[in-house]
């Protein structure tokens, strides 16, 4: 085996993966709702970047906010739809999008339906700023 | 709209991006069969890693290789195994591999379904070194 870090196979299963911990989104708040996040690679290989999957449970949401780093997301379970500053649009399996620094966003599950994606950021990020929800969509 | 770079939804059909175009994974050779490579985001946006789509169509492989780079691997379809140093794991739908700095590795997709994988990889990263195929696989 080479390298500072073990290569390895981490075993998928129903949207969980074998020895990753399903965590909360955020402390508990009016901002967002039905969020679960993973933490598949990161952190403990010193990457520079870390891959998480996040999943919205049916009719749930992310916060409505805004950061200086870039989110790569890519659909892999279930449809919703993503906010990018003032337009809405539709994603479901495989769907790739790119949050551009500043840009205010928001993720939300279909009313029938989970909403699942990757989402690989640096490992250095600056915290988010949160920003009232004008989208009128009732929570 | 903030930010340099454009937010955006880059569309999937069937295993395609619009606006993404496949190309050839290495130039010709003995080493690999059958892969393609789709580059999804990374250096149009300037990000410090790299999104890519790798296919292997049923029956195809990767170069038997390494390289000091990591790579970040989140498998989309279909199914196959990857060689990590000495072992051979099988592979499909969701499962992540992580392949540490300088370890030998090759994917291989089952004789009669592709093997489809995400990798991401840092922006700044070294060039493979090829490694003598001793798998004792028909290729």
């Amino acid at each position: 085996m080479s390298g500072e870090f073990f290569s390895r196979v981490i075993r998928f299963r129903d949207y969980t993966w074998k020895g990753i911990r399903a965590v909360s989104y955020k402390p508990p708040g009016e901002s967002w709702s039905g969020v679960i996040r993973q933490r598949l690679l990161g952190p403990e290989e010193a990457l520079p970047f870390h891959v998480r999957y996040f999943e919205i449970e049916p009719g749930g949401h992310t916060t409505f906010e805004h950061h200086d780093h870039q989110h790569s997301v890519i659909v892999i379970r279930g449809s919703g739809r993503v906010r990018l500053e003032d337009r809405w649009e539709e994603l479901s399996f495989g769907d790739v999008v790119y949050v551009a620094s500043g840009a205010a966003h928001q993720f939300r599950a279909a009313a029938d339906e989970p909403l699942g994606f990757l989402c690989i950021v640096d490992a250095e990020r600056d915290r988010p700023v949160h920003l009232e929800d004008d989208s009128g969509i009732a929570k």
